[in-house]
């Protein structure tokens, strides 16, 4: 077997002690190979000559040599105390397109789930981060206990009982890669134990309903009216498990009634069934009136789901679950095996920023600014967009907008969305085939001024699609 | 509806202007209950008496008194510029044992797939963090592109095309979190197309087996000798797809030969059927030979899955795959529905890393670190475990001991771990009944001096077992 570059791999760069061939020249060789197949891209850096040098075990004398030849052939670009790197003039066999993203990008990105991304306290969660990193073990990195850390799980179950009055126990704290994986798991454990049907709030996220079904679960929507979810309707689904936004409904924002709420958990202790509840931004009320978590009335019959998306940022793909005791094992079993744990580094992070108290600041801040954004966009709508009527609930993150009959609402987001404003439709959260035409118009994520400018170009839109 | 505090929630904190009674006594009240029924746990922190009065809606007078009077009755505790706390003499109603780890600890922990934890370059990751937000639009936090951020696909892309010589296009790089979720949403989509058996290697990882079975697949040993995976076996099995890990088999390190490459591709060309590379650490062979990709020689043919575990941290739970033309959509599909994308923090501090090169010297300074610690390994055992067979496998962060008959492998294991050694059994990672009897020590995340104790540890636990 001949020298060959560890990092760079046989299939690139190998020289062979036996071959007549100069060193050099065989590198040289390589090089070019790999050039004009395409496997050594253009702008790709190379090893230093010393590192390469290493790793074949060949002077360092004979790397420079052939870097030099082929920089003089034009294959790499050598400058002084920069990597030598593969021509950008080169095209190999290979073409290499520049990664676009497969999300639509909008001048006026108004989706309803975004919180605002500028706000994230970057400065605080690096400092958070360098802290939990001087404090925490170095196994922390390589222990990987599917709940999470235990850092993260004492600081999410302290917040939680104090913030959204559950009854968290921090040994049964699940901490998982957001909502989303959350419900998937839980989805696939109910398929697995022969629940068929699952309810879901119509209308509702409809994330609910892909998810569940890409689980491989009949979705059963059940109608949400000003009182929240619809109890006699549930009893009548036949579903046994339930998913519901109890502290503040997805998209209406009604808040489940105390009679509804003693009904559905009546619901469940009777049948012995399920209550998911994603508790996804309740504290981001601006009138302080956020009711508790479902979960602290019964912990044995409510899942509760939270995350960091709308308190922090998406990007993060924290979240957390607090299950019922009969629940907690299997869940933490099929995390374990579905992908070990969570990335650790962010959980070490947020549970530093929540001891901090920082969290609290943050939601306060935004609570405030998001306040601000509401009005705003309520302002400039009624200046600019008097057909739209909006609804009452000083809260979260997005306004819904419902329109006069005559308004076609994919004519419209279609209309919005040639002019850069990016919304979602009511009808894309709806199980049922008629309802309002209207959009979701999220404000948090946009600055007083922009969300001036995008209320005019709906405006635009509205009267192209209406006229 | 009384005034409510936003962020604890009205099941905790809540003053009703109708109610008679002063609204510090109803505060006082509240706060009590909540400690009592152990909502609020000792040690907790309360909002800051500004916060809460803001929430409420009352002067911070009121809520100042109320937390003096709580603090002279015992129930917080408050000191100037500290938050005010829950005391810790406070029993709630609720047991909140301190959170304990679901993975046993060692005082000498040698699970085979550890990389030195400590040698993680946390300052240069928390420095690419830094750099990465810098750069990095704000918007990146929320976009969320399944496939992970274009950042990290144009880098991943460049480094395994230099590194391991596949044929990478970030168009088609999907970020995962980590080779378990990787296998999980391909066994998933295997069975969703009425595939039933997936051949692995015997021996082989024992996730492999655990996965694919959590994922309703039916699992096929193919036995793997000195020249790797058994391809006749493979062909005899009737798998429609294969697990396989070509540059370094796990556990023994035999290399995929050079005949049975050409075959398994071949294999798979002929019946259109799927190989998985398991590219777990082929950057860490200390003699500088590790083979290329199977991926690069039959992009259509082979999913190519890695991941930071062994070549940073298993905690930073970041994984890739390059998947064929084919399979790439339904996977960035399934991917999306199942956790919308991965963390992207560390996406782009991994991505910045990996343009500064300093992946390739991290990698540089492991191998020659790992190299001394087999060395140590070898030498202790040479001197005090002579009845220890090890192999001549110059790579990796662990090594394979095998024991004479008279050594049975669970004693082992047991007397291994009352003495503080963490071991994994070879028949962990074995489907045939029999074969020989031994443990996989990993060296890499000890010190050459706790390597000789430990090894002195595992000395007695042969004589206890041999004996």
């Amino acid at each position: 077997m001949g020298f060959e570059a560890g990092p760079v791999g046989e299939a690139l760069l190998a020289v062979d002690a036996a071959d007549p061939r100069p060193l050099h020249e065989q590198l040289e060789r390589a090089v070019r190979a790999a050039v004009r197949s395409g496997r050594l891209a253009p702008g790709a850096r190379l090893p230093s000559s010393r590192g390469l040098s290493a790793d074949l075990g060949i002077s360092r004398g004979v790397v420079t040599a052939a870097y030099g030849q082929l920089a003089a052939e034009g294959y790499l670009v050598t400058r002084p105390g920069a990597p030598v790197r593969v021509s950008e003039a080169i095209r190999g066999g290979q073409a290499r397109p520049a990664a676009r993203s497969l999300v639509r990008e909008f001048a006026y990105d108004m989706r309803p789930g975004l919180p605002d991304l500028a706000g994230f306290p970057r400065h605080r969660w690096l400092r958070s981060l360098g802290a939990a990193w001087r404090s925490a073990p170095a196994a922390r990195l390589g222990e990987l206990d599917p709940r999470g850390v235990p850092e993260l799980r004492g600081a999410l179950a302290e917040y939680l009982d104090r913030v959204r009055g559950t009854a968290a126990d921090p040994e049964l704290l699940l901490a998982c890669t957001g909502f989303a994986q959350g419900l998937s798991l839980t989805c696939r454990w109910l398929v697995a134990h022969g629940i068929e049907r699952l309810a879901v709030e119509d209308p509702g996220w409809h994330q609910h309903r892909l998810i569940a079904e890409q689980a491989g679960l009949r979705v059963v929507p059940v109608p949400v009216d000003a009182g929240g979810l619809g109890v006699a309707a549930l009893e009548a689904s036949g579903a046994a498990a339930v998913i519901v936004t109890p502290a503040r409904h997805f998209p209406t924002g009604a808040v489940l009634a105390r009679d509804r709420r003693a009904a559905l958990l009546e619901w469940a202790e009777r049948h012995d069934h399920l209550i998911v509840e994603d508790d996804y931004d309740t504290e981001l009320r601006f009138d302080g009136s956020g009711v508790g978590a479902l979960q602290g009335l019964a912990p044995e019959r409510v899942l509760h789901v939270g995350s960091a998306s709308k308190r922090l940022a998406p990007g993060l793909r924290l979240g957390w679950m607090l299950a019922p005791s009969w629940l907690t094992w299997p869940l933490i079993s099929a995390k374990s095996v579905e992908d070990r744990s969570s990335e650790v580094l962010g959980q070490l992070a947020l549970a530093d920023l929540i001891a901090r108290g920082e969290l609290d600041r943050h939601l306060r801040r935004m609570r405030l600014r998001y306040a601000q954004r509401r009005r705003a966009l309520l302002a400039a709508l009624r200046r600019d967009v008097p057909a739209a009527v909006t609804g009452d609930d000083p809260a979260g993150l997005f306004e819904a907008l419902r329109f006069p009959p005559g308004v076609d609402e994919p004519a419209l987001l279609a209309a919005a969305a040639r002019r850069g404003v990016g919304l979602e439709g009511l009808s894309w959260h709806r199980s049922a085939a008629d309802g309002p035409s209207g959009v979701l118009a999220g404000y948090a994520n946009l600055p007083e001024t922009a969300i001036a400018q995008a209320v005019r170009k709906l405006a635009e839109a509205v009267e192209e699609v209406a006229g």
